[in-house]
């Protein structure tokens, strides 16, 4: 079992990689001091494949343990969703001492946070992700939320997991585009913290699906993209300066999602568009040699991942949709930009030109 | 202008109680650093007495404010109506830097608090209450929410305001009852906390409405009460011990709320009906003597305040009400008793038989 500590100040805890670890889970969360009542949260095809193993695991160590299973899908990431949360938990009677175990992908991971923040006011909180991108990014860091039906992530709390469990083997059953929208997160590592995964990922021939990664390899994405992430919240929990390199990618990103209704492309793919768009940015405005911005445009390549705008998506649309992002400070849209593989700097003197520019450039060919 | 430092660790901030204060609140806030974008959420009624003068100083300040009205009431406490405040702050494209305000009593506080603690996962938040209930208790101490459909307060976060601008001389349109309902609280702050504070309110001749208080006394009451409540929640932020001497006579209180559906009594006259049961519990397990609980009731029924069950109600069903109650702890119930005037102990030792006999002496006469 490899442990990482994310040393928040008052709520430091643990992200455990265990293959296998889902049976372990019980036996982990029993050494938190958590109360008896534990109400799991999942989705039904992932329930379906381990929510018997997590809920077994859970009733050997004691835990008396329910589960709530809610539709799958980033459309389903609402409030209305969390009501249904809180109306187990109600039926339930959970109490503050109370644990919410979030068993999915970062959608079920997020409500799961939230509902855990907001139900009388914050009761516990364990993460079992299960989609690559939840393991190395969204169950990392106490991001909660659900989205508006004009904007993503708008409503949400921070709330810190009490422990991160991750079992690499789970990853099995992850289809393969959805392996690949991860691959998104864990490049984004290797370009704004950690160049030495980077090279690693580099030297690797296939990056596309699972089943071409060598367990060390795999192995190492974890490890490394996990304390990437783990290093940069330990250091800015509630994203004062630092953690905002951590939306590397997601400034045009999130605006390609929600301009496509989260349907076209996943959070992934439209993070990957959004990196090959920050590095043009970057090239155009004199802070990153081409050669780099070509690096990673290359590996995003390789993990199968898309490098061009979605056809026919309206580019004053996401201009305009940037404005109403949050990571707007006084009306200026931030950038995060790097300015070599493993270092970004965070601007807000992007102006719309440039923007415009490198988005005509990355419009599909033929369109 | 009289000053109360709340001082919770990172967060600390000020109550100013002033008359005239509301022609102020732009003069206060501008000296918060905060966002040029101001929402301000109140109610039709409020609004309409209140709103223009509370704009036209934030204006007046150099702030961008607009308003977003909810219906009035308990009933409208709901993820609902902080949807609407959730669109109002998109239209308005809200940043995190941005301020929501609200103007109101405590049910515009807690879910203007509560959008405020979720709205980008956190925007700025100033209280202005306006009515006693809310100044001297709602909305002081950063606990915000809603209620949800099968109790009350499921639902919220905790988020600490910038400021807390009191207004005493709003408090002339108050309606009586409302003002009643506050002194409720007031009186509390006497049992748990202030024997002093009791023994004024003991001495004055009436205290059922605002136009027979004496304005020193008026202000001595909020001052002393929201000092009380400063001082216990500085000293515990997020109730994990000291705080909980607030739900003084609230634990039976929230039971006759919700199971009158919110109508038939108010928060405050709950929460004295709350009080004399547990006093006569205190008094039934020998920790008071049943002179003080004497002096208790004689105080609440001066204050035009109820000493008995609403008519018809049930009391297995208020039994069975305090297991759903946030305040359970592993399925034991937590009263807040007191010892003498002026200090209470925390116990799980009661069990349900005597609550059931001290309820049933509380039955109003003939039915
Ligand atoms: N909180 C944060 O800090 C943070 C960070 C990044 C992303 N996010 C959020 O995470 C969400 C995206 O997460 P995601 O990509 O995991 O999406 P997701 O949760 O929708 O999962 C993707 C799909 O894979 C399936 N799946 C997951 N694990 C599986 C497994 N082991 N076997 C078979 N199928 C499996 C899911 O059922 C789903 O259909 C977005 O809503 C995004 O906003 C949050
Ligand atoms: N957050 C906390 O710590 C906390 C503490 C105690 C109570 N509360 C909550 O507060 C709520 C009760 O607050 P409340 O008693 O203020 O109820 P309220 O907000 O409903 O106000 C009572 C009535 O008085 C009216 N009103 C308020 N100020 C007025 C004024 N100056 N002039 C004329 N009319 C005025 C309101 O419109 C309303 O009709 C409950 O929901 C309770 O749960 C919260
Ligand atoms: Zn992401
Ligand atoms: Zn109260």
């Amino acid at each position: 079992m490899h442990v990482i500590d994310v040393n928040i100040p008052q709520q430091a805890y643990k992200i455990a990689i265990a293959a296998p670890g889902l049976d372990r889970l019980g036996e982990l969360m029993s050494e938190l001091n958590l109360g008896k009542k534990v109400l799991l949260v999942s989705n039904p095809a992932i329930f379906k494949q381990y929510g018997e193993r997590a809920i077994a695991s859970l009733q050997a160590a004691g835990f008396d343990a329910t589960s709530c299973i809610l539709p799958a899908g980033e459309q389903y990431k609402t409030l209305t969703s969390v009501q249904k949360i809180y109306n187990a938990a109600l039926e339930k009677r959970l109490e503050r001492s109370s644990t919410l175990v979030a068993l999915g992908g970062g959608v079920i991971g997020d409500m799961t946070g939230f509902a855990a923040a907001t139900w009388l006011r914050g009761v516990n909180f364990v993460q079992v992700p299960t989609s690559l991108l939840a393991m190395v990014d969204a169950a990392i860091g106490g991001k909660t939320g659900v989205n508006h039906p004009q904007g993503k992530n708008l409503i949400g709390a921070f709330h810190q997991p009490r422990l991160v469990l991750i079992d690499p083997q789970v990853l099995q059953t992850l289809p393969a585009r959805e392996f690949r929208a991860g691959m998104a997160e864990v490049i984004k590592y290797g370009v704004i913290w950690d160049a030495e995964l980077f090279v690693q990922m580099e030297q690797s021939k296939r990056l596309d699906q699972m089943r071409y990664l060598g367990a060390d390899l795999l192995q190492n994405i974890l490890n490394r993209s996990c304390q990437a992430k783990a290093d940069v919240v330990s250091k800015d929990e509630k994203e004062a300066g630092l953690r905002a390199i951590l939306n590397y990618g997601h400034t045009i990103g999130h605006a390609v999602e929600s301009l496509t209704g989260y349907r076209v492309v996943n959070h992934g793919e439209a993070v990957a568009i959004g990196m090959v768009a920050a590095a043009q940015i970057a090239v155009a405005l004199g802070m990153l040699s081409s050669e780099d911005a070509i690096r990673q445009d290359a590996l995003i390549q390789k993990a199968g991942l898309p490098t061009q705008l979605p056809t026919g998506i309206d580019i004053e649309a996401i201009i305009d949709a940037l404005q109403t992002d949050k990571k707007v400070k006084d009306g200026k849209v931030r950038f995060i930009l790097p300015t070599q593989i493993g270092a970004v700097e965070i601007t807000d003197k992007v102006t719309a030109d440039p923007v415009r520019q490198v988005l005509q450039h990355m419009r599909s060919v033929g369109k």
